[in-house]
């Protein structure tokens, strides 16, 4: 079963919020978010499947990813963990190729409750002109496609 | 001669914003800035020394300083550069071990002007309620007198 994804971009903060309920265990959620052979499955929209990926998901480690545009025009996301919790907590920064300089955070918690988890992701840019410019790109649908890509990947 | 130093804190938005001018060039303050034998001078109140310092001003480079407390106590500051250039701009995540899992994000310019330099740090916190505690720890003292150790510092 797919479940709704809920995105919070408050006027006036420069937070993007997200939350998601998955039937999965959460250190399937997890993995499926740490392991760059289960995330290039669904991350992002169907319609770009991502081209290149590197997660190196503890403290201190990099991690990019990236999708082609039109042309040589590359999308990339990239930036550094903070914080590995297995099966808890992500901590990382977020850089976009296009946006260079803005360097934001986010935190994923992971809570399992009988046998289902509850993502939260906190998004926290720079500005609030950064915030409202990555809205305004239109990451929700992105996002949405992604989540419905992973409950497919999941076990059920 | 001393400047004042402008601390913005405003509320409902997880930001501090601090500006302070220089009378010296924007590499003499840049260099106070990621040199640890320069910063180990004047970070901080005059009160408490800082009794440790590392700073590897490049991107991907991690950086701390600590102080010493009543009895073990440490007071640990440290992150990651993401941008550094020279002269201009440093950008860096922080944290602080008296709150873990909270992870910050400076900018810090340096624009020259006639000789003089206006520094201008932007802090992002991760929610509103780990600026306005950072706020009440009483950071702005530490600030003010460390500017004002560094135009001791500085060439004249």
């Amino acid at each position: 079963m797919t479940h709704p994804t809920t995105i919070t971009a408050e006027p006036g903060l420069p937070f993007v919020d997200i939350v998601r309920e998955f039937d999965a265990p959460a250190a399937a959620v997890f993995r499926a978010h740490t392991d760059p052979q289960l995330f290039v499955q669904w991350m992002g929209p169907r319609s770009n499947p991502m081209h290149s990926v590197e997660l190196d998901a503890a403290p201190g480690g990099r991690w990019k990813y990236a999708f082609r545009g039109d042309g040589d025009m590359e999308f990339a996301f990239y930036g550094v963990y903070h914080s590995v919790e297995p099966s808890a907590l992500l901590i990382q920064t977020f850089e976009f190729n296009l946006a260079p300089g803005q360097v934001g955070v986010s935190s994923t918690r992971f809570d399992e409750v009988e046998g289902h988890t509850r993502l939260a992701v906190h998004e926290v840019y720079p500005s609030l002109e950064a915030r409202d410019a990555a809205v305004a790109s239109g990451m929700e649908h992105g996002i949405r496609e992604g989540y419905e890509r992973l409950d497919e990947l999941l076990p059920s």
